[in-house]
C-alpha cells in the first residue's frame, strides 16, 4: 500500500495504488529508464529505426454532450515511409495511459512489419496523457476537469481522428485501418473494433485484460500468476517471498529493526511509522508484480532497465531453505529488489514514492480505475505469495470518493463493452503471455473463428509488441507471424469489399 | 416554415421545424386523437387487448461522465402475460421521441406475437420524453439541463435497464432480448444491436432512416417520395400541389386575399404578415409529408384520425386540370388539408401552431436534430412538388445556436453509428414502406445474410409495427411473418449458445 501522499487538489492517496495496479504503472518512465533508452540504441543497432512526424488534431473535449463545445489538441505520430498509397493499410496504435512517444518506442513490432505490409504507422495519444491534455495544466485540477477522461471519449477521439485522416490524407480514403494496442491500449484496441467496426477492419489486443472486471474472473487469479512466475523461476522463491511479509513485521517491530530494514533496502527515506511499513510492503508487492510483467527473455528497459529473465535473477537471491532467519531472508529480498530498482548500479538510494504517484499517468489511470476501470484484485496468501487482502468494493469506492469526488460504477464496463458476451464481434486477436499476470483477465481461447486467442507461453506483458530479439522464444515468433497473417487477411477482405464511400 | 414562436428559455424557433421534420412530429398526440383512440376501441374490438404494469428504473443522468452522479426515474411498461419463464424471450420496444404509452398502444405487432413467442413485452421510455425527465420540470429549461439528451445516453439507459432486468427478474437471466422500434425508435433499435450485441440478440428497425445523415443519401429523396405518393394517388395531385405555392403567393398579396385564404382554411388565427404566409406554407408542406407517412390502407388514428388511404382522399380535392384559377385551386387545397386536420368534423378551426411546438416531444427532437441527428433535406420543385429550398448546414447551425446555444456536429452520427459501413454487424431487420418518405434514408437492400431488408411496397411509416387489419396488403402480412421467423431464428441461436453468465 501507498499511503500518506498528497496529490495537488485531489485529496489523499490511500489504498488505491495497490487496488488499481495501473498496469504496473507502465506509463511511468523514470529519468533512469530514459537514459537507458538512449544507451539502448547502441545495444540494439540492428533495430528498425524509428522516425516519425508529430501532428496535433483538434478534438472535441466532449463527444457525448454538446454544451461543452471546446476542443483540445490530440497528439499523434505518423510514419509513412513504407506506406503504399493509394489504399495501403494503416496500422494504428491506440494509445494508453502514458506519453505516446513511449508506446511508439516500445512497439517495435509495428516498425518491423510496416514495410512488409506497405503500411502507414499512426500512434495516437490517449486524452489526458502525454501532451494531449484537454485543459492544459488544469486537466487534473479537479473532478470537473477530469470529467472527460473516459475510455468512451478516448475511443471517440480515435474514431474521429481516423475518419478525418482518411478524408483528408490523399490516398488514405480506402485504406483499411488495423488497431493495435497493448495492456489498457489492447483493451481499447479490442473495444475500438467492437464499437467502431466502420473505422477499423480488425484489432490486435495484446495482453488486454478485458475480463478483469467484476464478476467475470476470480479476483485472485492475477496474483496467482505472479506467484507461479516466481515459483518456477527459482528454488523456494515464492515460498520465501510469502514468508517475507511476516519477517518484515517482525523486524520492523523495533526501532533498530526499522533502521536495519531501511539500510538494507538503501531507502532514500528511512522507514519510521506503521503506515510506512504498510507502504513498504505495498511497494515490494508492486515490485514483484512489475517483475512478473516484464519477465522478458532478454535485457530490456520497459519499466526499468533489467537483465534477461529478471525473475530468475531476482530468485537467485531468494533460494533459502526453511531455516533462514528473518534478517537473512530480508537481506535476500533487498538484493532482489535492487535487481529491479538498481540494475544499472546508478541509484544511490531507492525512492519508494518517485516512481508512481508523481506522474500524471499514474493519476490518470487511478481516476479511470476509480470510475470505469474497476478491476477487482485479491490475495489469500495460500494460492499466492502475498498477504491476504479481500476485494472490498465499498472501501475502494470510498477511497475514490475521498480522492476524486467520484465513485466507481462496478457494472458499467461490462455493460458497455460486453463482458464475456462478445461473440458477435469479429476480427480481433487477443494475444496473451503465459508469464503475464494480466493473463488472468485476458481472452485465452478462441471465441469464434475471427475472435482469436494467441497464447505465448514464455511471454510476459505483450512481448509480441516489442522488437524482435535473438533471445525471443519460438512462441512469440510464431505469434507475430500469425498476427501478420491475420492482418493480411483482414486487409484482403477490406480490399475485396471496400467500405462504402460517401455518396 | 414556422417562425416567430417563442419557447420558454430557449430562444427563437426559426426555420428549424421544417428542416428537422421531427419524423412528422410522431410524438404529438392531440386531445382529438386521444379521444378518437378511445372511440377507436370500439372500432377494433378484435384487437389483442393491451394490459401492462408500469415501472420506474433509477438511471444515471450521465453514463459517460462521473461528475454528474444524479439519477432519474426512467419509465418502462411490462406485459408478461404470455411470458414463458424461465428463459422466454423479451421483446423490447426502444422508445423514441414521445410518451412511451403512445408507442405501446401503437405497436400492435408486439401484442399480437407475444403469445406465439412466449415473450415478455417491455416498452422502455426514452429519456427527456413522457415521464422520463432527468431534471423533472427543469429538463428543458436550458442547454445545461438538455446536455444529457443524446442517443448514446438513451442507448445506455436501455442497456443498463435490460441488464438489470435480467439480473433481478427471476427466470429472465438467460432470456434472449430482441429490440424493436419504429422511426427514430427503429434507428435506436438498430444502433442498440450494433453497440450492445451483448444485451440484444437482434433488432427490428422499422422505417428507420439510419442513412438520412450528411453525405449518405441525396437530400432531395425524402420529398421526392412524398411527391410520388401524391402523384400516384390521384389525377394531377402532385402537379396541383406544386402550383399551390405560387397561388398562395398570388392570393395573399392583397389584404382581401389574405382574409379569403384564412377563411377558406378555417384558420383559428387569420394570416396577416409575410412571415405568416411562410409559416402557412411550411404548415401545409408538413401536412403533405405527414399524410404520406400515414397513408395507411385503413381508417387509423396515428397522427390524426384519418380515413383509409388518406392521400387518395386528399387528392380527390386536387384533381384540377391546368385551367384552374388560383382561388379554385386553393379551395381544393383547403378541403384537402381539412381531411388531415378535421376528418372527424369536430374542429371549429384549424390551429397552425398547436400541433407541434407546444409539445416537449417536438422540443426534444428539435434539440436532438440540432446536435446529433443532422438530417439534410432539400427540395427543388422539379422532382418534388415543393418550393425549392437548399440544404444549408450553416444556416441550420446558426438557428440551433440561437435556439439552444449548441451547434450540430454534422459528421458525428456517421462516425459513431457507422454510416454505410455496417456490414460487420448482424441480426438486424430493416423494414421499409414504399410509401414512406423516410424510406429515403433507410436500408433497402440486404447488406449481409443477417442484415436484412424487408420492403413493404404498399406500406407507409412502419405499417408492420401496427395491429394487423383486414385491409392490410399482402406485403405487410408477409413482412410480419418473416420478421417473426427471424425472431424465432435469433431466439434459437441464443438458446443454443447462451450468453455466458457471470462467473
Amino acid at each position: 500500500m501507498r499511503s500518506g501522499h498528497r496529490t495537488a487538489g485531489l485529496g489523499r492517496v490511500g489504498a488505491i495504488s495497490v487496488l488499481t495496479l495501473c498496469f504496473g504503472c507502465l506509463h511511468v518512465v523514470s529519468l533512469k529508464a530514459k537514459l537507458f533508452t538512449r544507451l539502448g540504441g547502441l545495444l540494439h543497432s540492428t533495430q528498425t529505426p524509428i522516425s516519425y512526424e508529430t501532428f496535433y488534431f483538434e478534438q472535441k473535449i466532449d463527444h457525448f454532450g454538446f454544451l461543452e463545445d471546446g476542443t483540445f489538441k490530440q497528439r499523434y505520430l505518423v510514419a509513412d515511409k513504407h506506406w503504399q498509397q493509394p489504399g495501403g493499410p494503416i496500422l494504428l496504435y491506440v494509445g494508453n495511459e502514458g506519453d505516446i512517444t513511449w508506446f511508439c518506442n516500445n512497439t517495435g513490432f509495428m516498425w518491423e512489419i510496416a514495410e512488409e505490409l506497405g503500411a502507414m504507422l499512426v500512434f495516437a495519444e490517449h486524452r489526458y496523457y502525454g501532451e494531449s491534455l484537454p485543459f492544459g495544466q488544469d486537466s487534473y485540477s479537479d473532478s470537473k476537469h477530469l470529467n472527460y477522461l473516459t475510455s468512451e471519449q478516448a475511443l471517440a477521439d480515435f474514431a474521429v481522428l481516423i475518419q478525418n485522416l482518411k478524408n483528408t490524407q490523399p490516398g488514405a480514403q480506402h485504406s483499411p485501418v488495423i488497431a493495435i494496442g497493448g495492456s489498457y491500449g489492447g483493451m481499447l484496441s479490442a473495444w475500438f473494433r467492437m464499437k467502431y467496426p466502420n473505422v477499423v477492419v480488425g484489432a490486435l489486443a495484446a495482453s488486454a485484460p478485458i475480463w478483469q472486471f467484476p464478476g467475470m474472473v476470480p479476483c485472485g487469479d492475477f496474483y496467482k500468476i505472479v506467484t507461479q512466475d516466481f515459483a518456477r523461476s527459482g528454488y523456494n522463491c515464492d515460498t520465501n517471498i510469502r514468508k517475507s511479509w511476516k519477517a518484515i513485521n517482525n523486524v520492523s517491530s523495533t526501532a533498530s529493526g526499522l533502521q536495519w530494514l531501511s539500510e538494507q533496502f538503501s531507502l532514500c527515506t528511512p522507514l519510521k511509522t506503521k503506515n510506512g511499513i504498510i507502504s513498504f510492503k505495498g511497494w515490494l508487492q508492486e515490485t514483484w508484480v512489475n517483475l512478473a510483467m516484464v519477465d522478458y527473455p532478454y535485457e530490456a528497459n520497459f519499466l526499468q532497465p533489467l537483465p534477461r529473465w529478471p525473475v530468475q535473477v531476482v530468485c537467485k537471491y531468494l533460494g533459502f531453505n526453511s531455516t533462514v532467519s528473518d534478517y537473512q531472508l530480508l537481506h535476500g529480498v533487498s538484493q532482489a529488489a535492487k535487481v529491479y530498482y538498481n540494475y544499472t548500479g546508478s541509484s544511490s538510494c531507492l525512492n519508494m514514492s518517485e516512481s508512481a504517484t508523481s506522474s500524471l499517468g499514474w493519476l490518470g489511470w487511478t481516476y479511470q480505475a476509480c470510475t470505469e476501470m474497476v478491476m477487482p484484485m485479491c490475495t489469500n496468501g495460500v494460492q499466492d505469495m502475498f498477504e491476504p487482502e479481500e476485494w472490498n468494493f465499498q472501501v475502494f469506492s470510498d477511497e475514490c470518493s475521498a480522492m476524486f469526488g467520484v465513485r466507481p460504477r462496478a457494472d458499467w464496463a461490462g455493460t458497455v463493452y460486453g463482458g464475456k458476451d462478445i461473440s458477435s464481434h469479429s476480427n480481433i486477436i487477443f494475444s496473451n503471455g503465459g508469464l503475464d499476470p494480466w493473463l488472468a483477465g485476458g481472452v485465452t481461447y478462441n471465441i469464434t473463428d475471427s475472435l482469436i486467442s494467441i497464447m505465448i507461453p514464455e511471454g510476459a506483458h505483450h512481448l509480441d509488441l516489442r522488437y524482435s530479439n535473438d533471445h525471443d522464444p519460438p512462441s512469440v515468433r510464431a505469434a507475430r507471424a500469425l498476427e501478420v497473417k491475420y492482418f493480411q487477411q483482414w486487409i484482403r477482405q477490406a480490399t475485396k469489399t471496400p467500405q462504402t464511400s460517401k455518396t
